[in-house]
């Protein structure tokens, strides 16, 4: 927790939202998605689940908010379509690659399948900021970038659930080059 | 159940897994995999706890071994890398598309990213068969077929979690096209 005085009664908001969403990954860390239920990521935040309830309804509702949080605005350039994939690729897989990051967002997205209110959260609030900021840089279609989301995020996914580690460097080299190709091949 | 004859006493072992393994891709698709308790597998299939227990030590090993009968041989054509590489995404997306796998798969590999066992079963047990077909069928290093299979899994799966439906046949054209561009500009 920052220091910073702060003239609200009790404490501000965005210091709430920082305590808990570092708790959140911690938990998932150390207990893995299933097992990082609201009551332990309450414990290690030291929040009253309470607190944490009016803020997020679910589990799945926090975890999105962590997730938005822990990957932040994508930062673009406008060196081609190219350049643009290759940024995004390397960005979301250091992204991923964060503590606690890629098992909540496995966690998070294989609840979605089962879950229609949270793969409206997932869909709305998540993925689709990254995927209109992609569409107007690329000029690619929606259909196009969607598949370039699913190709990068899926396989990144995937590689950890498998091996239990991210990608390597060298893998996540392959991967781009296999999705530049791809994209190339078909626009 | 089949109504064949058996000279075992109670029911043949095939029989109890086909009736098990059912009753835990209905339970998935009903209630979601984190819903899809042993008990309430127990329940669906009417085949008592002890005995699913003595066959499988955990639901993760149970939905492992459900998957690897939901899924059965990869059938292989010898019609060179492209071929091959569309058969296979065809035949995957398919699987993934059989109502229950999908999300049991996306289940299963999500709480392996936390869970080591689990994920020692998911890679020796289902995927590495597949793996050991694909390169001797393809040539391809080991580690290109890996990055093939996440793309293919990986990016099936995510669809599956942001949208709740399996890809449409024109999608997996796409997937098929972008794989085949990068397998071909690769190797």
């Amino acid at each position: 927790m920052s220091g910073h005085d702060s003239v609200q009664l009790g404490r501000p908001r965005a210091d709430i939202d920082a305590t808990v969403f570092a708790a959140a990954l911690r938990s998932v860390r150390a207990l893995g998605y299933a097992g990082a239920t609201m009551d332990r990521i309450a414990a290690e935040a030291g929040i009253a689940k309470s607190t944490i309830y009016r803020r997020w309804p679910s589990k799945g509702a926090l975890i999105v908010d962590c997730l938005i949080d822990a990957f932040g605005p994508l930062p673009v350039s406008d060196g081609g379509l190219e350049v643009i994939a290759r940024d995004a690729v390397r960005w979301i897989a250091a992204r991923i690659a964060q503590p606690g990051v890629g098992a909540a967002f496995a966690g998070v997205f294989s609840d979605a399948v089962s879950d229609p209110a949270l793969r409206d959260l997932l869909l709305n609030r998540f993925q689709d900021p990254y995927r209109i900021v992609l569409q107007n840089v690329t000029g690619l279609p929606e259909q196009r970038v969607l598949l370039f989301v699913d190709l990068v995020v899926g396989t990144l996914l995937h590689r950890l659930g498998m091996t239990g580690r991210p990608m390597t460097e060298v893998d996540v080299r392959s991967l781009t080059d296999v999705v530049v190709a791809g994209l190339r091949s078909a626009s």
